[in-house]
């Protein structure tokens, strides 16, 4: 009986860390539409919607904690529990950036912008949110044949990353009316490419839930653009 | 007997994370020692060092999974063991900043340079490896009161960034030879600034390491330059 609850409060605990995924997928989504959309409004919400993913991140260390604490699970039972705690810490992370992207609407408002830039970035925010979406049905199905497809498109995102980088500097350089707007650009570009990287940590953890094995997938931690 | 087992074994963990804490500290250390003396084969040798940390974080998670696995330890002793595993994943972030932080040394290489900026970077980074080095010490002793205190200090960091974000802007404006050097002069500021935030993040787990509650110090997870 003991152990059925247990499979019940592990199943309890990942829908819990889908729900928390979802939402910080759609904190990432709101924070580009505002800043392609230049919505100052749409930024604030995001920003006064982070307090309720981290607070489901508390309460999913609490539960985890618990679980732990209560039903000393072992091996497998275990290794589930500590990787939602270690993946939950992740997604919060995201969620942080989506919060600086939304801020850095805030800041760019009013100053000149260079259009051919933000529709790049706007590219490049679709394609970050299809690998957290893909990433949180794979976590939840510990499908680590997706995880690792799912690391790999984190290449195409230190491309976008580059392109932007390229494009940025140029105009900055031309134009010096673009300085502010361009570092905002940048960061922008980066907080999205270090949501990647995020993605890439899930996929090792749905890896090391399916096999046992902490695993190091893509390249690096940063796109190469010396 | 079992009991003093596990605590010679948390010890253990505890001698591992300051270890790795200060390998971390002296990452960061000749990160910017490197960038400001714009020695790129120091900076290789940050580079290269950060599989070491990583391979040191790895071992740590492996011991605190097989303490609480074999030991099944409850309250006060597993929460100091979920604190290490979540605690050197911040260790771990901090060391990827660093390698952050030699890698734009490589790129900034022969730019055009404010040494009035690098300056400003320079102390910035001595104030926060004083943070980190107080962090791994209040961690050890799990001093709260410290813990708060260092949490405190992050606000200097934020008040650096802003300097440097206005005079690097200043710069890039006026001179746009200094667009290049001038980013990575952001970026490297914001990798420092990110640091002070996962000091504030231990100095958080310090707390519930004493207490036993979540509690959120600092008051932003980023500088406000608005």
């Amino acid at each position: 009986m003991l152990r059925s609850q247990f499979e019940e409060d592990l199943l309890n605990l990942h829908n819990q860390f889908y729900e928390m995924g979802m939402m910080v997928s759609s904190a990432i989504h709101k924070s580009v539409k505002a800043y392609v959309k230049h919505d100052k409004q749409l930024a604030k919400e995001v920003i006064a919607y982070d307090d309720h993913i981290n607070e489901l991140e508390i309460s999913l260390e609490k539960r985890s904690f618990e679980m732990i604490a209560l039903q000393q699970p072992v091996t497998t039972d275990l290794r589930n529990i500590i990787t939602v705690m270690k993946a939950s810490s992740d997604l919060e992370r995201m969620g942080d950036h989506a919060v600086s992207i939304a801020k850095s609407t805030i800041r760019v408002k009013g100053q000149q912008r260079i259009a051919e830039v933000e529709k790049e970035i706007s590219d490049m925010s679709d394609y970050v949110k299809k690998m957290v979406d893909n990433v949180l049905v794979a976590y939840v199905k510990t499908d680590q044949k997706d995880a690792r497809m799912i690391a790999q498109m984190d290449e195409k995102v230190n491309k976008y990353y580059n392109d932007i980088y390229y494009m940025t500097i140029d105009s900055m350089k031309e134009n010096p009316e673009t300085v502010i707007s361009g570092t905002e650009y940048l960061y922008v570009a980066q907080y999205l490419e270090r949501i990647g990287d995020y993605v890439t940590n899930i996929c090792e953890w749905i890896v090391y839930l399916a096999t046992g094995k902490i695993t190091e997938l893509g390249s690096s931690q940063e796109p190469k653009r010396e």
